[in-house]
């Protein structure tokens, strides 16, 4: 049988680029349906009934929800390069740093990003630098995060290296800095210039028009 | 080579008790660290020098953090009956429901328990009782999450048996009744009745102390 994957996502989406990446890590062909977050289509209300969120990947007909938890599902059921680690003491550091990654690490940078920068959100700030620092400390002496290739921790920071940086500039509130997480700049260079990244990124004007117009109409 | 497993935990915890059931599933021994959480350990500070919380299981001097972390860990490292499902998809659904169980269902049953029960508290209750409702529309006609017998969701939801009923009746914020989460109620009393559960529960009158304690403090 040969197998049919499609993905719901919105392709300006960092979760929903995290799956393509591990889908074309695999070779995996897949048919890409973007989805309108304002008119959400039933696909994706059925697909994922609990969170109604992008993305769903629906493999033979199943659909399997939240982006880190598809990228192991991939990871498991198609052949090609791995994506997590082999040894299960490394695969649970990488799945503790992905957990880290994006859950809080992710919440408190996205509420920095978009905090209006007043003396009484200096504290909102503070949380980020602190989250930012640990990341910061753990990419010490790296490449990556698992190595010397692009794996399943990077992928789950992805919202870092492009994201974050045309957030700033849209908002004006700047977090990352070379001088206060050069090891997270580092990491930051080495992450763009993979082919593979570059190839998978969106268009970064129609994301940086789109974030504008977001940051106006807070 | 005998492995040398330590748990640093706190025997109240629910998060400690996942790594205590799952290290007892595979028949596992090792040495429980009782932690106080106000005067932690240079031990538990530097095994998990990230979050500085428990539980962290030691496994031959090498450090894993985040409760649900662990049990994917002992599950792939010891003999013994499995934990997680063996077939991918159901191992990425079992992944999912754990997921949203550890992280927005506890989260928000968390606040509506603690919560004051005013009136603009209300919709802070009404999000726990969507979430709720979320899982005991998933466990119709289910004996257990994933089956016939408790397995990872199952752990991940273990703050619903036993903890939650305790904070319900120390705070006097009583969330799961029967006629709203009848499902979820049978669930409840399947969980309860295992001896493999009864055996590692903490001991009720004094959780019940301890969470009245921290009602009056509030």
């Amino acid at each position: 049988m040969v197998d049919q994957v499609k993905l719901l996502g919105v392709s300006g989406s960092s979760y929903s680029r995290r799956v393509e990446w591990a889908l074309k890590v695999k070779g995996v062909k897949y048919e890409f349906i973007e989805e309108d977050l304002q008119n959400k289509s039933s696909l994706l209300l059925e697909s994922n009934h609990v969170l109604k969120k992008i993305p769903v990947l629906i493999h033979n007909g199943k659909p399997i929800c939240e982006s880190i938890v598809i990228v192991e599902y991939i990871d498991e059921t198609f052949e090609g390069p791995s994506i997590l680690p082999k040894d299960p003491y490394d695969r649970a550091i990488a799945r503790f740093w992905a957990k880290f990654l994006d859950g809080k690490c992710l919440e408190a940078v996205g509420k920095a990003l978009w905090c209006k920068g007043e003396e009484q959100e200096k504290n909102i700030q503070e949380e980020a630098y602190e989250m930012l620092k640990i990341v910061d400390n753990e990419l010490k002496d790296k490449k990556f995060f698992s190595g010397d290739k692009i794996g399943f921790v990077d992928v789950a920071a992805n919202y870092i290296p492009f994201w974050v940086e045309i957030v700033e500039e849209a908002t004006g509130n700047v977090l990352i800095t070379s001088e206060k997480f050069p090891n997270l700049c580092a990491w930051i260079d080495e992450y763009l210039k993979c082919s593979e990244v570059q190839e998978n990124l969106p268009d970064r004007d129609m994301m940086l028009s789109f974030f504008k117009a977001k940051a106006l109409a807070k």
